[in-house]
């Protein structure tokens, strides 16, 4: 099997390649080829004993797409993107990348011809929808996104599933969640806070809590979201039906909720480490998000989040912390 | 004033020409100046008194698009577009002029700059919508059309919504419901038949009709669709919120119910001229429709649509057979 990876570079994507690499296997069939792409160049994956392509690719440049699917890879990981904060500040860059870049790689898929159909996993986001909400947000409810990043991410499901019912692609759209407890820096997105509040203590750091406690959302961990991409590249176009884009599960909680998991499993110390200093301006933005889902759907085909937020901090304690708390 | 009408060459094209040439002004202003475009050259304007100017223009063209929106027009009526039919059969065809004439025409907006912020008018279609359907289709319902056509024009929906957004324009999208009695020629329309079982028995001629008695639909007259653009049109950014896109109000009811109205308003021996003989594919075809809307916010807005399909037919014989039915 030949697996293409698009914004391979990135935080997901290097845990995706990872998993794969630890498997040896997507949906019983031995992995035999990555072709690893993003506008930097992705690591070369440690201990891949398959052939490993690295390319750097601006999917939207004239013939870049092509190039991407030459090796008509069986199955295709389209997580290349620019971030929301990004594609609200720079207009054009935003509508490059997340929309005609996506286009252009469907578009190469369609002008392979012979036959060739790939599975295209294609990672959408929470972002589709934009509030007011109703008190959880059923898998009917209308895209109406509030973002430029979001209109972006609709749009190209719409294009996918287009793509898909005219039998060109087999695909499926995943509507990720905050992702939650990204590891790394700090960054500037206004969603950061939901990592930094358990990223920041347990690495023996003061975090900053720009929102109140009483704030809901809702989380998977990467952990979690690699899963989602493991398991949507194994449902079958009959399973999915024509409706392909889907809200994947997570944990809903507040704040609060938040913080009395990190006293759980750090101790009161490491959740002292948190400092409330409300931010208007995220007070607002914050507001606007969804709070809860209803995911039913991709519950039913199998997608699972972790059960509770404990959970996500064992993740991330494990997979980024070597199982060691700054106490 | 000076208005702008993409695909004024088409059928609701030609009758809001003729609507805003009759009533001399738009939202209480004088309209001075019409710039009426297509792909085939509009015709001009009977008995405008204003300057009128004709193009025949290729929106997605380069240039093309910069050129329509040269003269600043103050209200755009978006209407141009390939049908339901071609866009599913011309696959390129479709989403070059539904999609990219779209985006072209709001980018020419965008690049004119200098503080020029038009009306949008964009006329969507219910095609939006893909079964299975709830008893009737709320304003929140989720998008998932099952064409080309329906997807492009859900595109086109989130991309004025983003324009809206970000104040490039003042957008709004109305989603027509079937339009009938639709004049002119019998096409190759699924839906076609709709109108045909009014329209043909109403000039003397026999209609067949090719689905069950009991198939249920939405439906709105050319003279409808030409008020709610109208409408639309006086519709302010603070009335319409950031959920521009809006289901149309409609008449609801049967092909049977439809019959009872012809034999009502025409005669029984019209209603006679109706032969009924089964098509497979387009009662495959018709299933996947909507039938019924709870378009709750275009109503509370003040769009509106017949009171029933008596009316509908009544316009069609006002407004096509000047008052006169072949008995």
């Amino acid at each position: 099997m030949h697996i293409l990876i698009t914004g391979a570079a990135g935080m997901i994507g290097r845990k995706l390649i990872a998993r794969l690499v630890k498997d040896g296997k997507l949906n019983g069939q031995n992995i035999d080829k990555l072709t690893l792409t993003d506008v930097v160049a992705p690591e070369k994956p440690a201990g891949f004993s398959g052939k490993a392509e690295i390319a750097t690719s601006d999917l939207p440049a004239p013939g870049e797409a092509a190039k991407a699917v030459a090796g008509k890879p069986d199955v295709i990981f389209h997580l290349a993107g620019v971030v929301s904060g990004e594609a609200e500040t720079d207009f054009d860059k935003g509508y490059r990348v997340n929309l005609d870049g996506t286009r252009a790689l469907i578009e190469a898929v369609r002008k392979t011809g012979g036959g060739y159909k790939p599975k295209v996993i294609f990672t959408s986001s929470i972002a589709v929808y934009g509030a007011p909400f109703p008190y959880a947000i059923p898998d009917e409810f209308h895209l109406t996104p509030l973002t430029s990043y979001g209109t972006q991410k609709a749009i190209c499901e719409l294009l996918l599933a287009d793509y898909n019912r005219r039998n060109i692609l087999d695909g499926v759209g995943i509507r990720l969640p905050t992702i939650c407890v990204r590891p790394g820096k700090p960054n500037k997105a206004a969603s950061g806070f939901f990592s930094g509040i358990i990223r920041e203590p347990l690495a023996g750091q003061e975090a900053i809590l720009p929102v109140a406690d009483s704030v809901r959302h809702t989380h998977a961990s990467p952990r979690a979201a690699v899963n989602f991409l493991i398991h949507a590249a194994g449902l079958t176009r009959e399973q999915l039906g024509p409706r392909i884009n889907l809200a994947m599960p997570g944990v809903c909680c507040t704040v609060a909720e938040q913080i009395e998991s990190l006293a759980r499993i750090a101790g009161p110390k490491v959740a002292a480490r948190i400092r409330r200093e409300p931010d208007e301006l995220v007070v607002r933005i914050v507001s606007g998000w969804s709070e809860r889902f209803d995911a039913k759907r991709a519950e039913a085909l199998g997608f699972r989040a972790e059960a509770t937020f404990d959970d996500i901090i064992r993740a991330h304690i494990e997979d980024e912390l070597g199982g060691k708390i700054a106490a």
